[in-house]
């Protein structure tokens, strides 16, 4: 089950962010996530895709498009997204609308990769082993919780995910 | 698919490996797994049994029985084993050995979860996804790697799993 | 040299941010600058007084205040004050005003020590031993930069101290 | 007292240590103190020679004559030593017995840059500035312990330096 390529795809959100140190603010600048596979040893190396780095709440609907249409132009059939937790559901529903014979799934962190005691890593590696085995379809892995896309919402309040 | 309790069982292994300040060694103090599970947000928060913290290459037969029999006595059907990497396949089959009728899946660690670019965090969840998803029976899941006990191998020369 | 006591105050600033997962921003929580401490071995151990938790930015004239109270009621002859970089020397400027006849010296952090690649620990040794040995006066030690209070402002464009 | 230029001069010991995934051995390979450097935003740069990487304790005889070598050789009048700590004192001895005209001062670490908890960017900071205000003459500082080379000792069994 390990024959099959992977392909990562990176869109920002929390597990990419930075700390700007002139303005103090968290942002974007280069994506960690090629820094993060090679931690991991993955073999084989799976693709990765820069494909944007944004905050999920300033995700535009093209942005969108251009998430879908990336998973449908993607040669593996094994799609991993990180994506910011806010509208990774919302994500999610745009590509399943678009019945992809692929098995994707969505990830993200509530703590940048960056930071101390972050789950970015955690959720990379549990995203991964998810889109290994599970069949074909539209899914969210992260903190311990494999739900289809449309069997799952983020409760902001609490800051986690819970299954429908 | 997320119901099912699930429980970590620690051995030791280079995955949870401290440094000793006075001698300069590497060796074992305090398993790091509650805190790394802590890190990654788990809902429901799994078990966690320390059964043991040492190199599994000084891991006795006894203590090799010890572990099967934790895997026995275990009452939930999703058992996670951190386990040091040159006799996990060992152990591997003495738990398969015994019939269990649980998903149980061994992983470990290349650089200890308290160095600098580890593969732990991304090992835990990926092994965590794997007895989520998989069915009955004993697994070993790796930096990508999903494989049956009875089908993969240590390559010690390149410090990398690989499918048989 | 090593005889006389030691005593750090913090005041929060970025070196003492912490990430709040529930709503993506930085703020404060527990301060960090005990954990740092211990990691630094230092013999003997020195007083810490947790004073407050703020953005230098947000600091009123009666916080600034009880920091100026807090280093004339210190019985240390050195204190190290943990402050945010933007209105750093308009403290030690204050302080400066009551004549201390101790050695106090300003540091703080352009990134948060919780953060990869942080300034924080390298700045909390560097005005330590600027405190061990300087004499009694109010002085800002900081990415390699040691002076009097006076003789220092923050450029914000640039992010970084200089010297008058 | 910040236009003098400052050298540092890396020799390796449990301050630059990595850890190697195929034999789980602790060793060297690329020096951390550039990148420690970049982190602390010293401004100016400094020099950094990486002289050599080895334990302390097979520091030949040869290698430490190099080390005053390169003390004599240097044209900054601040240097700043990374040493490990087994044999720090004997080579400040060395160096002592070269009678130089700088202000050098050795430190090192009791855990590697690269492992959680380590004092080694405290003990970099803490250096510096002790390089930047004492005189000429050669000192150790660590641990928040600043003592003529002839007057401290490191205890082994405690792992910490002590002035005599």
């Amino acid at each position: 089950m390990n024959a099959t390529p992977l392909r990562i795809i990176a869109t920002g959100g929390t597990f990419d962010k930075c700390y700007a140190p002139i303005d103090g603010s968290l942002g974007f600048s280069e994506s960690c996530v090629p820094a993060l596979v090679g931690e991991s040893r993955l073999q084989p190396a799976p693709e990765i895709e820069v494909l944007m780095l944004v905050d999920s709440l300033d995700m535009t609907p093209a942005q969108r498009q251009s998430l879908v249409a990336a998973c449908q132009a993607a040669p593996e059939s094994q799609l991993v997204i990180i994506h910011g937790t806010d509208t990774l559901v919302e994500s999610a529903a745009a590509i399943a609308a678009s019945a992809p014979e692929k098995t994707i799934v969505l990830t993200g962190a509530m703590v940048p990769a960056r930071f101390d005691a972050s789950d970015a890593r955690f959720n990379l590696g549990f995203a991964i082993a998810a889109a290994r085995v599970l069949p074909a379809g539209v899914w969210v892995a992260i903190h311990g919780l494999i739900q289809r896309w449309d069997q799952v919402r983020k409760n902001r309040a609490a800051g986690a995910f819970e299954a429908l």
